[in-house]
């Protein structure tokens, strides 16, 4: 159900309303007036009269006319109550303010599934609980009692009333942008994160959306909608708490703390979303986005009238991912027309005193430099601003009319210019002017560049986003059909594991390159089939029993006579019921010896927050002990698999070291893309292991395959 | 020779002096008399008669009194001809203004070994050339023309003018802190970077050393001086450039740029420096070691008042490395007692509104907290400062009583508070009082957590110093003769290298456990060497002229018997000739076949800004195409190997992985301290190669060894 009738609510009831000056329930009153909402306010409480000389009701029921929104202030064990009489009364949203609820223990979590069944019994849409409110901030309905939040095109949401007030503080007095929305997420108990994007996306008054994040109730289904809504908006996010979470998961060490997740990294920068780091960097990065033109070929000019900024301007740019191409010969030449003859009129730029008596040269000089087809974006560092205070009062008048011609450029070209100047504290008119133009100034070098990299990453994602498109796969429905007998099969006999040769049917239905494998029951038929195969062959035990094949003696590699075949089948026979001797033997599968080539491991799982995931890496101490691996949120799209393979630090393995040929990518990659569809078409699968894989220079052998279905599956 | 004279200067010439106002000479004369700076001043130009007063000499030459120090302001080409007056005058330095030396192309680096050569000469020192000057800001002695310098401890030396302007602006809004001395360094033609730490180390003004450069020309004695000065003084240093440096040179790829190269990293952080990546956090790391006591356990509490803040800050203090400890029970008890029940009491503490209608409850916890021996420091975040603004009025005289209590307990606990506020903008009176206890206040969280981090960090340095002091190893007389005598001989045959087992022999006069390697020169001896050896051998061949000994058909292992041994012989020399049929061929080396292990690598080089480094790591792959190793700068204390060898990713094998056993890391560490001594010793060596070196569970085996000597050593 759509959001639109709550967040422009065209009357809001306010539940728990008081005549205590401190409290919530006076407080939202007293806002809601001194910002001029223009709906209609309705005051409940049922043992009081008026309240700033508004009707006092004693139930939502007694309001007389029709109400969109319930604001409810009272505590956690009345809500329910309360919400029952909204929903008789036809109220499309409740914010509720208490705490108490999910994050409160065993009694809080059952309050919490009480409110929700009362909640979707009524058809009413809850929002927290305990959030800190909302706020439309264009028309004035402002539920949480933050003073004076700035108007503007960024819609906030976060699970943070600090980080919050933190944010919109910034954004007063640094910024003259603002916010069309707040949204306090509060426990998702009801409306979740990804469907306040999905309004966003549509919603007129918001260009950028700014999210801080502690925790997603359900990750894969914001990732689907951010993976939707960054085709039209950017995405900003800041998700904290992986120190919390890495104290409390086992088996975390320092690696896995020092940034959020593998998984949630790369998962949010597939979908788009530009991920913060850095908290001060946060509304910045909102505000460049809301105001300018994105870049996007990835190719930034700095242009500085100082050796030192310029430098580490450059070392951050770089650290960013950002090119800094070196300018090509017109616009050197035109640079040196402009600039005294020590400049440096490479990339960066260093006007090495040319600005000194006329600092309009940072116009010409962004002029020159943003016609240049091959530069994206400008980033000016340094003391502009500063003239008409650091050299000549007159010169403050030539850095207002650069302001000027800078902030027309912008317009003109379509490309961004980003500003740091050392005298942003002194407030000069020249910068207001930037400002004006909705340049922004800082006066952090950091954050300068921190800016201009977020509009070549996001510019990059758009540039690049036709070739991210096709995500879902289809299944031959006869695959499906054999596919689900076979898990069927397990599950009669009481199995959540599918044994080998059955794993590797599964996948050979979907295409899989399975090596040629079979059952022997008894000693004559592996020879016979050891013979067909005609090469060495492997013999490994089929046990629901034996799951680590190896501990239990139950594999026999480069087996090569007719001998060795009755020899090892007696010996792996006699192990596995020296290793477990009620063992249901099915059992033995005889197998062609996989040829020369490279170890890989293939896995999937199902993450704790985005659902399905795989894993790639090379085996061994590689995956083992080095942890090199990648991962991807399920399912992958076809130009995931590339990507995955490369960005291994290990990868240069593949591509041949030592002499040795490179291995064949493009099977890896196939074999890739039938694990997204095989998980996706068996949700009874829990994870999938293929251990080793071994890939050669052409093509590649699964050479052995475990999966394990979902214990609860019905 | 030392800078006291220059630094104190009585008495100070302007060579260059000017009446023009735009002009440096002029400048810098106006604002020694702002700045009413005590000494002399003597205008120098011979076409000026008077300038502000004063009489302008014609020379350096026709001043009558002693004279300390000369600015000299005159172009590059005029510098040597002035310098030679300043000599014969008895001036003790030279501030050198100009521009056009070393900086600027063959010419330039002409004109500055010109006048380093008349500097030596005169026995002058040279800041400089292409400095913006020096500041001795409690003697008022400025150079620079920098107006309103905060005075303070702290010592900052530049290679940036610009970048100098920024901190020094970033002192006066932001801090109460202030500076000592102001250098520009230019272009360390004469006085470098370690000269200065020297001073400032000495010096009873200062107290922090705060540094930023683009590179060093003398790496290695800045190292071996910061280790010197970090035990008296805290060093915090920005580098950058490496974006530049990357682009030149031609090997370098993306993960070389991101961040400083490996070798300096650690030689920073083994010098005890306190190295910043972070512009904006650099002048707040030494703001905060200039004011407040150190943490010497790495264990912060962090005090919030809201979670949003206390999240981001446990993240930021864990990527930082400083260790949140849950906090005893006594000390939660103490806490419950003032705080409210929903309140959390472990780390981070959220008073939950416990501080809303009472900010004294700041201090009591502060108190609880510091007072608890397992907490070494406590970061304060949120709202604090805007309990006046936000509540109630009144509040603001509570919170300025709690800041009175925590300035006077961080001074009577011997431990830091370090605070964020959200309301620092507003500068309520309690936020100033903090400062004036020396607390720092700073409205990033980001900064905020970075700057306990570095108390705690170089509280850890401290702490830790002892173990860190044995630096340099003797070796005896005997060894050092004899192994000169193997490098002389291998100059006296005009070689640059030393064969395997001339390497092994020098190895192994410094103690290294070398194999038991025999040179035969026929079959027959080889026979008899392997049957001493008594079994299976390794043949090699030994020429100057064949270095990929393998590449060359050279190499035979696994030899057993007599026959094989003939035959290999054989067969060896037949792949020299065909190899190299010129090659001057010494025989075969005879040895021992090293037994299980793990294969490392050790390798020295000369590193072009550190001098001799060392490196390690675990041969194959992980070597080859993971580049996973660790570096030091030589010669290496006795505790060096210990985290040389487990700060590698791939540590674990080492620990025994797939039911390996683990290896002799003690036998590594000896031969790493060896290999440092052999370096120390003889300094003809340019680089070694030991690969591989076999590691067993008992001991090691070097299994080749490559030593590449200095082409130019006389």
């Amino acid at each position: 159900m759509g959001l639109e009738r709550i967040f422009n609510a065209q009357s809001v009831a306010i539940v728990g309303a008081s005549l205590d000056e401190k409290k919530r329930g006076f407080q939202a009153i007293r806002t809601l007036l001194d910002d001029k909402y223009e709906g209609e306010i309705y005051p409940v409480n049922p043992r009081v009269d008026r309240i700033l000389r508004m009707k006092c009701h004693k139930s939502v029921l007694d309001i007389e006319k029709h109400v969109d929104l319930a604001l409810i202030t009272t505590p956690a064990r009345t809500v329910s109550s309360v919400l029952r009489d909204c929903g008789r009364k036809g109220i499309a949203g409740a914010v509720i303010v208490a705490g108490g609820f999910g994050e409160f223990g065993e009694e809080g979590r059952r309050l919490e599934t009480e409110i929700v069944h009362t909640a979707t019994q009524y058809n009413i849409r809850i929002i927290g609980p305990n959030t800190s409110g909302i706020i439309n901030v264009h028309r004035n309905m402002n539920l949480v009692g933050l003073k004076d939040v700035p108007r503007g095109n960024i819609a906030l949401l976060t699970q943070s009333g600090n980080v919050a007030l933190n944010l919109i503080t910034e954004a007063k007095l640094k910024s003259q942008k603002g916010f069309s929305y707040y949204v306090g997420v509060g426990n998702e108990a009801d409306v979740k994160f990804h469907e306040y994007l999905e309004f966003f996306e549509n919603d007129p008054n918001t260009k950028v959306i700014l999210i801080y994040v502690e925790g997603l109730r359900d990750g894969r289904k914001f990732l689907q909608q951010a993976y939707k809504t960054t085709t039209k908006k950017p995405i900003v996010l800041l998700k904290s708490g992986r120190s919390v979470t890495g104290k409390k998961s086992a088996g975390s060490h320092t690696g896995a703390l020092a940034g959020i997740s593998e998984v949630a990294r790369t998962s949010f920068e597939r979908a788009g979303i530009i991920n913060i780091e850095n908290y001060d960097a946060l509304f910045p990065a909102a505000e460049v986005l809301s105001s300018l033109p994105l870049i996007y070929n990835n190719r930034v000019a700095i242009l500085a009238d100082g050796g030192g900024h310029a430098t580490i301007a450059a070392d951050l740019l770089t650290d960013h991912g950002v090119k800094l191409p070196t300018l090509k010969k017109k616009t050197q030449a035109r640079l040196r027309e402009v600039l005294p003859q020590n400049a440096s009129v490479h990339n960066p730029i260093d006007v090495a005193g040319g600005t000194d008596s006329n600092p309009a040269i940072f116009a010409d000089c962004a002029r020159i430099l943003l016609e240049d087809k091959h530069i994206g974006g400008l980033l000016i560092v340094g003391l502009f601003g500063g003239y008409g205070i650091r050299f000549a009062e007159r010169l403050k008048f030539i850095e207002e009319d650069a302001a000027h011609q800078m902030g027309k450029l912008v317009k003109e070209t379509g490309k961004p210019i980003v500003l740091h100047s050392l005298y942003n504290f002194a407030k000069p008119h020249s910068l207001e002017l930037l400002r004006y133009y909705e340049i922004p100034v800082y006066d952090s070098l950091d954050i300068a560049c921190k800016s201009i990299a977020v509009l070549s990453q996001h510019g990059h994602h758009s540039a690049e986003r036709y070739n991210k498109a096709s995500f879902v796969f289809k299944w031959g429905a006869k695959a499906k059909e054999e596919g689900e007998a076979i898990i069927s099969n397990a599950r009669k006999e009481g199995r959540n594991v599918l044994l080998e040769h059955e794993g590797k049917q599964l996948l050979q239905l979907h295409g899989a390159p399975v090596s040629l494998d079979r059952l022997a029951e008894n000693a004559d038929e592996a020879v016979k089939i050891a013979k067909e195969l005609g090469s060495e062959v492997a013999l490994k035990i089929v046990s629901p029993d034996i799951l680590h094949k190896t501990d239990a003696g139950g594999v026999k590699l480069n087996v090569k006579t007719e001998e060795e075949v009755r020899i090892c089948f007696k010996k792996i026979m006699e192990n596995a019921r020296q290793y477990n001797d009620k063992a249901d033997i099915k059992g033995i599968i005889v197998s062609r010896m996989a040829g020369e080539g490279v170890e890989i491991i293939i896995g999937t799982k199902i993450d704790e927050q985005f659902g399905p995931v795989i894993m790639f890496g090379i085996g061994g101490i590689l995956v083992e002990v080095l942890k090199d691996v990648s991962f991807r949120v399920l399912p992958i799209s076809r130009i995931a698999p590339k990507s995955m393979i490369s960005e291994i630090k290990s990868y240069p393995i593949l591509n041949g070291v030592r002499g040795r040929p490179p291995v064949d990518k493009r099977a890896i990659s196939t074999l890739l893309l039938t694990v997204s569809e095989v998980i996706e078409a068996y949700p009874q699968i829990q994870e999938m292991d293929m251990n080793p894989v071994i890939a050669h220079e052409d093509g590649i052998t699964i050479v052995d395959t475990r999966i394990i279905l979902k214990k609860t599956w019905k």
